[in-house]
């Protein structure tokens, strides 16, 4: 049976313009179908920080300045993000396949992610977000619209909205039938549309999910052999920056909590993506994780770079 | 085994803003359950008119007037519609589903819809979108990126584009699939992603495809039993306006080609989902088109008001 593999592609390698975007998202495809010449079964997960970032930009600037459109929610901008990337991304995957010869549906599925109404991030935005404004207008905005601010490094004061962690892909069941049947899929884009149960159903939340820790979840929904994070180095490092930095090549859950203790991984950099591995590897029996860049990714499955995380 | 149904929902039934949308969505989603509830197996292509034409003018009005944000090509502001509108449908949707103890799954697909790059549509752009400019800044905008403006009633000049006939679409297997499995599949969302076949791949276009013949084509290619199209009114007239109006119960192809020739039918409104109409019913064999509102769908199933339209 062919290995399941979950790939969790960040955002910032997706470029901020649709013109780069359309450019990087071929040179994403070659790796990418590569593994699935070599016969894995590929499901996708991705980030969007710079994509919601530039269309809720784009909507505040100009349902503040005149354009004479909404306000958009942020959960809104995410789901935007979905189809944005989703298509650009399903349309050079299936270039590329088919520039090889090779016979798969490609499919983005807009997805949404539950999380919890008491996540403890949601008390603590962190994540800032959309235009830079002055102190009277945050002062403003926030008593009209309930929205947080911060200042952010001397620039002025945007928007930060919270990262609670994931807790259930909505879509999950479609995700699964679809993998099963030979489709490569693109899911959970952006960490997934964050929302909240409410009621009978679920209502869409100003917040934004990691997606590495989206695509942790995923790969243990679907009883992945490996979740690959990739990144923009080939291992991750210990000691990084300093004369004594090694470069690993495997840990264990043991060694990576020794390594967290010491704080060798930068909070909201390899910290979260060593986390979601983590997760993914203490509930998925036999599982793997993988941190290594898109470049390396086929060597890394290989066991010539990357670091692989193990129980 | 169930009826299969594809309805087409007007993009103008859906609001202008996201509160308003989110509102409309919850309204549509009690009929279309309806229809579920009766045991109809549901798929649902709808239109983007004026999203779309917010998302872009935001975006432009960002990108011309200082957001610093990138210019936006139209067929990425239709993607970004399918994530907008897709996730505010399936949720609604699953939602009412809930409410009444239906077990079902809802989801939307990212679309592509391939258009002949040379449809003569592209040589006669004709639907307006974004915003208005000045005759000086629409001729410069028209040498730098290659976009046709027309003068738009005396308001100043606009972008037009293009709405080329949909010829494929392109994740069919995968709808199908899923259609199959008892999804209710949301798809071609804005008449779908317009793309052309270049090379190995496809490529997206400056047009917009009309949502109710690319649910036609849907509606073929799925060899469903009815084709439902959307409208503010409860049956097609002829004589329209006009003493003699008269509303009609049925109309056989024959019938729909008399009432073309005579100019019953406003183009750009009741006309094109007349032949979106016949074009599905004259490609299925045993399929009955219907054109009605959204309020009577399932009276007008029943037989009780709406349009027939039949071989």
């Amino acid at each position: 049976m062919a290995e399941r593999i979950v790939i969790a592609l960040g955002g910032n390698a997706l470029g901020k313009t649709p013109t780069e975007q359309l450019s990087l998202v071929r040179e994403t495809a070659r790796p990418l179908v590569d593994l699935v010449e070599k016969g894995y079964e590929l499901v996708i997960g991705h980030g969007n920080g710079p994509q919601v970032g530039m269309i809720n930009l784009a909507m505040e600037y100009s349902a503040q300045k005149g354009g004479s459109t909404p306000f958009m929610p942020f959960a809104e901008c995410g789901a935007m993000t979905q189809g944005y990337i989703g298509y650009h991304l399903q349309q050079a995957l299936q270039r590329e396949l088919n520039r090889r010869g090779l016979q798969k549906n490609v499919v983005t599925l807009v997805t949404q992610v539950v999380v919890d109404e008491d996540d403890p991030g949601f008390l603590h935005p962190t994540k800032p977000v959309g235009c830079f404004y002055t102190r009277e207008q945050a002062e403003k905005m926030a008593a009209n619209k309930g929205l947080t601010f911060m200042e952010d490094a001397g620039r002025g004061y945007r928007r930060v909205v919270p990262s609670p962690i994931p807790r259930r892909i909505v879509e999950i069941e479609v995700v699964e039938q679809l993998v099963d049947s030979g489709a490569i899929v693109i899911t959970v884009g952006g960490g997934g549309i964050p929302v909240v149960e409410r009621g009978h159903g679920l209502q869409g939340v100003e917040a934004v999910i990691d997606k590495d820790r989206a695509s942790s979840l995923l790969a243990r929904d679907l009883k992945a052999d490996r979740l690959i994070i990739l990144t923009a180095v080939d291992r991750v490092c210990v000691n990084f920056g300093r004369p004594d930095q090694v470069a690993l090549s495997e840990m264990s859950l043991a060694d990576c909590r020794r390594y967290i203790a010491e704080g060798q991984f930068a909070p909201g950099s390899m910290l979260p993506k060593v986390e979601a591995c983590m997760d993914f590897v203490s509930g998925t029996p036999g599982g793997q994780a993988l941190i290594t860049s898109l470049s390396r990714a086929s060597d890394a499955l290989e066991g010539k770079t990357g670091t692989v995380i193990h129980a």
